[in-house]
C-alpha cells in the first residue's frame, strides 16, 4: 500500500468556502489521502457563505503535513498579523513537501515568510500587495515555483487542486478525477477576469469591496513590514 | 429592498460536498439572498470528503424555499426511497418558484415524483437512470426545463449557479458573481466528460464504483416502481 498523504488545508472563520472545497473535493480522491481542516479549535468554523463547517484536527494535533494549503477569503485579512497561525504554517512548512494556496491565501504564506523570492498567485483584485513581501505576483491560474503551488481567484483552485493531484499522483489519476468531477467547464457567461468582465464590472467590484480593501491593504502592509523587518526567510 | 430570496440546498450525509459547495458560492452572493444549508436535525452532516458540515435548518424549521436544490453523491442513494426527505421536498416544491438539483440529486427529485415529464441533467454515469421515473435525461452541462434547473456532475453546478443567478437576478449580477469567483476556468488537462476522457478512464471508473452503483441501481429502481405505481404528480 502506498503511504498515506497528508493534505491539510487551512480552515478560518470567513473563509471563501469555494477556495477550499474545490482542492477537497480533488484532493481528497487521491488513493493515498487523508484530508484534514485544519483550524485553532474543533469548534465550528463559520464560512463566508454562513454555515460552518467542523475541523477534523488543530495546529496542536495536526500531523506533519506532505501538503499544506491555505484558501482565503475576507477572513485572510485577520491572518495576516496572527503569529498562532503563521507560526503553525511556518512549523509545519518545515518538512512539508508542497507549501500551496489558492485566491488570497498566498498573501497568508507571504506573511509567514514563506513566498519571498517566490512567484506565486493570487485574487486578481489583491495581486500586486504580494510584492510587498518580496513574492512575484504572477496573472496565471496555477503557479508553481519549486515546491510552492498556488491557484489564483476562488475557482482557480479547481484548477490547482488538479496540478497538484498530477504532481502527488500522476497525470493519470488527476485526469481520473477530473472525469469524476465532471469538469469540463462552460460557463454560461465570460466575465472570468478582469479582461473579459470589463471595466464597469470591475469598478462595481472595487466600489463594493472598499471598505473591506482598505482593511486588508492596512493589515497586508503592517505584516509586510514585520516581514522586511525579519529579513527573508 | 428586496425580498429576501430563500434558497435551501439540502444537506444529508455522503453528498459530494462540491455538489454543494459550487452553487452556494454562487448564490449566496445574490443580493437579497439568504442561505439555507438543510437536514433532518442540526447536527454536523459528514461529506464524502470526510469533513462535517453544521446545518442550519431542519425540515421542521426551514421556510418556504423560493429556490430548493439537491446536491448528489453517494448519499443520494440512501434518499431514493426515504419518505422523511421526499416528503419535505414534495411539500417544499409546493410552493418553491424554483426545483433544481446538481449531479445525482435530479434522482432524488425525480423519486419524489417532482421531474416526471421534465427534461433533467445528472452525472453522466447514471444519467440514463431518470428515464425510469419518466424524466428526460440530458446530456448537458445546465438544463432548464420550465421551473425546473439541474447541472450535471460536481462541478456543474457552478455553471448550474451562475444560470440561476442570472433568472433570478439578471444577467449583470451574475457576471459580477463570476468576475468575484475568477470563473475563467483553465483545466490543466481535457478529462472532464466521457467523451473527452476517453474509454480507459471511464473503465477505470466503471470499475472501480462497481459496487456502489449496483446498490444505487437497485435503489433507484425500487424508488422508480413506486413513482410509477403512484402515477406521474
Amino acid at each position: 500500500m502506498a503511504d498515506t498523504i497528508e493534505i491539510g488545508i487551512l480552515f478560518f472563520p470567513d473563509v471563501t468556502q469555494l477556495d477550499a472545497m474545490g482542492p477537497a473535493q480533488v484532493l481528497s480522491r487521491l488513493p493515498s489521502a487523508r484530508l484534514h481542516m485544519i483550524w485553532k479549535s474543533r469548534e465550528p468554523v463559520t464560512t463566508d457563505c454562513g454555515f460552518a463547517v467542523v475541523p477534523t484536527t488543530t495546529f496542536a494535533d495536526c500531523p506533519q503535513l506532505d501538503v499544506i494549503c491555505v484558501p482565503g477569503g475576507v477572513g485572510q485579512v485577520a491572518l495576516m498579523n496572527d503569529e498562532e497561525t503563521l507560526g503553525f504554517l511556518r512549523r509545519q512548512a518545515e518538512a512539508a513537501r508542497y507549501i500551496t494556496s489558492v485566491c488570497t491565501g498566498s498573501l497568508v504564506l507571504a506573511a509567514a515568510g514563506l513566498l519571498t523570492g517566490y512567484r506565486a498567485a493570487c485574487h486578481w483584485s489583491v495581486r500586486d500587495e504580494l510584492t510587498a513581501f518580496g513574492a512575484v505576483p504572477a496573472a496565471e491560474r496555477v503557479v508553481r515555483d519549486r515546491n510552492r503551488f498556488s491557484g489564483g481567484g476562488v475557482t482557480a483552485g479547481i484548477d490547482f487542486g488538479l496540478s497538484l493531484a498530477a504532481e502527488l499522483a500522476g497525470e493519470r489519476t488527476a485526469k481520473a478525477i477530473q472525469l469524476m468531477m465532471e469538469y469540463d467547464p462552460h460557463p454560461p457567461f465570460d466575465s472570468g477576469s478582469p479582461e473579459k468582465a470589463g471595466p464597469e464590472l470591475v469598478a462595481l467590484y472595487r466600489e463594493r469591496t472598499s471598505g473591506m480593501m482598505a482593511r486588508r491593504r492596512e493589515e497586508n502592509q503592517r505584516a509586510a513590514a514585520r516581514v522586511g523587518a525579519s529579513g527573508t526567510r
